[in-house]
């Protein structure tokens, strides 16, 4: 019937029926090979989930997969990348070829591919060797004051602080003709360093680990932005991509960085550029006298990638919605990995694929149906820049944004066994406070998955007191070109470290070779009750989304958000706004609008609660509310930034925590001796967030005014 | 009730009441005096709808105006703009001050502005003269092609062929210093002359009429492009406006521009260069010998514009739907005026207020509610480039975007008494031959609007045979920013010439101070018939638009646009771009998938119909119906273009009847000897196309389907 609500025994069904044996077996199946994108193995996946989303007694009403060209990046099967240290008279004293060890036989298999950096294009660049920390800007501004000459050197940075392709664009930009990058043992392993510490002996990296990943800085295929990489589109010239590395650029082991790192030459790094591969950290250039290498011996860099055109395919299952089939609540993660990828991404699709069983056999049963339509996803090629993804949204782009009302992410879904973590926009916080405060946290607590939240990440909320606290969403899975390009409320959920007792980056394997199903089992979750917290998470919210009949987005929560940025821009930017004639008034005045509206929304919504509203009034605010997050985007507010469209969550490079186009737009305006364009840049931002403050609050109003 | 639908019996009673002494009454009132954008009697009008929309017994549910800090640009008051020939001696020989005479009392009351090129700069350029046709880039070449100096000239121009300020801005690049437009009367007057030949004595313009009008060749307030003007708003630095006159420009009437272009010198002009000023159209430049003014005189033109910060304000009423208040169907007509303004834009204004008094009337009584919101809306500033209408849609651009049904536009409501002419776009040409097959036409002829229509222009169609032909919407009034820049299904509606009694290029007294209420009621519409007939079209399509259960938007009869669009790509540009290694083959299939989605929609809503649908199934394929337009939208195609981001309907400047960005960009790639990259856009317009198309149809499809 058109007043269809959420039925709370078919949630408590679900939540009890999500299995973790199930999910055990489902991870022990993708994650047996290694399946990175538009491989064999990712192909047979793909078929996999047609499988599942297509079985008769537990799949969906239809499945598909949707196939994409898209530029990936490889390395050279017959001729790996290699490291060589170079003496003086050119001969080569010191070589290694950075792979991972094979400690438990998974690292052995045929189908492992060679750590690298993909997009960083091939090359053989040989230099003295300096260090330059994590490869940020002010890394080499730092070292170029310092006096060290950047001018053809090989840079060796370590992951963190930004993103692997800049590290690679910074130090070209500095004369560096190659770029090496380690993990520190300090960064991932807090600290431990030796065999007996790491996997297979602990969830620690072994000093033969090395993350892969893309070196690509964007995201969706390169030579496709805004059109669906089919076969006839249009595709850029391959010399005209940007953001990508344009020099050789190659990932290590902390074994293979030590016997470098630990025999440079020069001044000491400074304490925050130090690790713990306990030795000096010193600059170079260059290597030291009386260490294992002749000083003025030199690094070359061997990098044999090559940029390929290949298919990847999107599986895409759908359960049509009994009442409103043109609403979509969609859930999705991607499916393929560097190499075996038992935590990631597999983790967060053996949780997927329970959630679809346990909802799909319902379904086939007759025993429930959503009031709107579920669209499952197993996304291709995100590991290489979110690629399918975003070629999804590109394709459906109108039908997507006219439709969805949610986009859930669960990407990995477990990296510890502590607490739960959630990022995303303030609409989707109450539904996901409203599942959690209803399921157990796994362990013996007894305390729900809130209340053990709350302990670990919390925010004294002006409106709510103390509550657990919600992540922003940047641009790290498949989320972003959903929040980003289309304006549609995303989130993404895992469970994670309890970071009282680790530092890590992320967890230990990331990436690597010894990311399998053994690791996860061993030291992320052996029971899988974290995958199974987490599934039910996922699965509360998804039926809260496509079941409620009135949508449990809380658009007034933006209010907070809008005032904390506002105060920033007050607290941190006020005065210098002032002395160039640019007031933060009608920004005061747009952001109460705002909260007026959305507080006026939420009174009208339980007056209807209350009534008994016809099936039209519900869908008319149901469409308030699913459309007040693309009343933010403004294709036209970031040019130079390409998808993002959204104009509170844009990427703010500045230090003040407030609207990132304004932030960053300052702070050009102050950091050269800017003239009044940059000024004037400040004040156009200005306008853009009043602008879209304004237009968001007058969709909130009630419709029959104008 | 959810199922209210459109009742015959109220749209008859509307057609009924819909009276013509009250739009007599009303465009007298409405065309008294002089009422530029921003003046005084522009306010009072403000005021004067305001009072008729609040009325308690015959208006809306509310009104309210909404004002906008805009640039204008007026001549000044105390220096008016002259026109000198100077001797060679530097004495000046002649002079005149472009303005009508005062033939019926109407021309000489002192809020009269003088004529002149709003956006012109004030400036004193003097040079030899040419005559330079149209002012067309092809004709400025033509000229240095015949070997006439440009450097330093005055050209003089006639109206037509290109925009007012792409005169100024084409003559500026070839040196030019000053531009004279007038309008030859063999464009405007069917080659009439004589005083006894026109106004007073005819609909003729009289030798001292000059046409008015906005130099500027964009939209929108020129500091504010995609930012509402408000006071606060960002805006551009003044010197940083594009798209308006580098140089002087000037109208004058043909009186004052046969004393100049009949005593040129130089070749002749060839035959289609020469109007009906009846002597030699020679290029010059300068005088001959023997003429009025001695060899070597020259042309100086006094300018005295200047640019002003200007509040104007829109004028909204709304009439709340009673089933779906927040779908809006939109009906707007400008308010200000050149001068009198009473054929442009009373004769629209005189109609649309009777309509919202007939409607107010039932609103009022009790009689009657819409299913949805009509929102009636009167411009302001639209005569200095549809200003108002673009403003609004800045400021509410996703309120708007996410609701709008439809948008009507009556600017001019009559220009003759011949028969209708419709612009729009293809979903809403059924709803207009519905409409107008249920009106008679004005006069004795016993036939239906439609039927009346049908014999003046008419095309044959592959699906319905012979049928009246729909124009297209270009930017020529408020509907612009609907279509181009929101994607809303627009139209704009008229009663117009006979094309066979005149070639007039417009209504004779366009934009001059002749254009008074008498004119009309002596040579346009003396019983207001004709008015009375757009009125009863214009409020019929409303209130199909706004009442009828499912929305009168045929979307499949765009697939005849896009097949004829297809054959011309195939025809004008196949061999080209095969050529050029592009395939059309992708176009092909989109263009079919469009149209199998669209047919099977069709299908599905007939059976809807047939069944009894709930309210929601009939609210999905409403906003299928209602959101296609939106589909064509790509903000990114034409950067070069603002506001224009409809993929069909852009500006199409090549000679291909095809996909207007596949057709300019054949069209540069071809006419210079353009590189890869200019056939690289060639591809990616393609695919931008290939991309609206499919996700189109992809919209269309059961909402069901992915
Ligand atoms: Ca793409
Ligand atoms: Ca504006
Ligand atoms: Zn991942
Ligand atoms: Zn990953
Ligand atoms: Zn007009
Ligand atoms: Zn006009």
């Amino acid at each position: 019937s058109d007043s269809q609500d959420l039925d709370l025994e078919i949630l408590n069904l679900v939540m009890e029926q999500l299995d973790t044996g199930r999910i055990q077996e489902n991870l022990r199946e993708l994650s047996k090979e290694p399946h990175v994108a538009s491989s064999p193995r990712d192909e047979a996946l793909v078929r996999l989930l047609l499988e599942r989303w297509q079985d008769t007694a537990t799949g969906l009403d239809s499945a598909k997969s949707y196939e994409y060209n898209v530029l990936l990046s490889f390395p050279n099967r017959d001729q790996p990348n290699v490291v060589e240290v170079v003496g003086p008279d050119g001969t080569v004293l010191h070589s290694f070829v950075p792979r991972e060890k094979n400690l438990t036989g998974e690292q052995g298999e045929p189908n492992v591919l060679q750590p690298y950096a993909a997009y960083a294009p091939a090359g053989t660049p040989q230099g003295l060797l300096v260090y330059a920390n994590q490869g940020s800007e002010e890394d080499f501004k730092e070292l170029e004051t310092k006096g060290i000459k950047l001018e053809g050197t090989i840079a060796l940075t370590r992951y963190g602080g930004v993103g692997r392709g800049a590290k690679a664009i910074n130090a070209a930009k500095h004369g560096v003709v190659g770029v090496l990058v380690y993990t520190d043992p300090g960064d991932i392993n807090d600290g431990k360093t030796l065999p007996s510490e790491t996997f297979p002996n602990s969830w620690g990296l072994p000093p033969s680990g090395v993350e892969r990943g893309s070196y690509y800085e964007y995201f969706g295929d390169p030579l496709t932005p805004y059109l669906p990489a089919h076969p006839s589109s249009f595709r850029l010239d391959i010399n005209n991509i940007s953001g990508i590395p344009p020099i050789p650029a190659q990932p290590i082991g902390f074994e293979d960085a030590r016997d470098l790192l630990c025999n440079l030459t020069g001044p000491p790094a400074n304490a925050s550029w130090k690790g713990a591969l306990g030795c000096d950290y010193n600059l170079g250039p260059g290597f030291k006298q009386d260490g294992s290498f002749p000083a003025g011996s030199e690094v070359k860099v061997r990098v044999h990638n090559s940029l390929e055109l290949r298919n990847s395919s999107n599986v895409l299952g759908i359960i049509q919605g009994a009442v409103e089939p043109d609403r979509y609540v969609i859930y999705g993660n991607h499916r393929d990995s560097w190499v075996h990828g038992a935590v990631d991404p597999s983790t967060g699709t053996a949780v997927l694929l329970e959630i679809s069983r346990v909802l799909g056999t319902l379904l086939k049963k007759g025993t429930w149906r959503p009031r709107r339509s579920i669209i499952f996803a197993s996304w291709g090629a995100e590991e290489f820049g979110l690629i399918g993804s975003t070629e999804f949204t590109e394709e459906f782009l109108s039908k997507l944004q006219e439709r969805t009302v949610a986009y859930i992410n669960v990407d990995i879904s477990v990296f510890a066994n502590a607490t739960l973590r959630a990022q995303g926009t303030p609409p989707v916080q109450s539904v996901i406070f409203s599942a959690t405060k209803e399921i157990s946290a796994p362990g013996r607590s007894g305390l729900s998955i809130y209340d053990n939240w709350i302990q670990y990440t919390n925010r004294s909320s002006t409106v709510y007191g103390l509550v657990p606290s919600l992540g922003t969403l940047g641009a790290g899975s498949d989320y972003a070109s959903f929040i980003h390009f289309l304006g549609i409320s995303s989130m993404d959920l895992a469970y994670t470290y309890d970071r009282s007792k680790t530092s890590a980056r992320i967890y230990p394997t990331y990436h690597t070779a010894f990311d399998t199903f053994e690791y996860v089992k061993k030291f992320l979750d052996p029971d899988f009750s974290s995958h199974q917290a987490v599934g039910r998470t996922a699965a509360s919210v998804l039926l809260r989304l496509s079941d409620s009949l009135f949508l449990p987005l809380h658009v007034s929560d933006y209010s907070e958000t809008l005032h904390s940025f506002l105060n920033a821009a007050q607290r941190d930017l006020g005065t210098l706004l002032e002395q160039h004639g640019i007031s933060l008034d009608p920004l005061v005045t747009a952001v109460k609008e705002f909260e007026t509206a959305a507080a006026a929304l939420v009174r009208r919504i339980s007056a209807l609660q209350n009534s008994s509203p016809d099936p039209l009034q519900v869908r008319m605010v149901n469409d308030q509310l699913m459309l007040l997050e693309r009343a933010f985007l403004n294709p036209r507010a970031f040019p130079e930034n390409p998808y993002y469209s959204h104009v509170l969550w844009a990427p703010n490079t500045a230090s003040a925590a407030t609207f990132p186009g304004l932030a960053n737009a300052c702070a050009r305006a102050q950091d050269t001796n800017s003239g009044s364009e940059a000024w004037a840049e400040v004040h156009r931002q200005l306008s853009i967030v009043v602008t879209a403050l304004e237009g968001a609050a007058a969709t909130l109003k009630p419709v029959e005014d104008l």
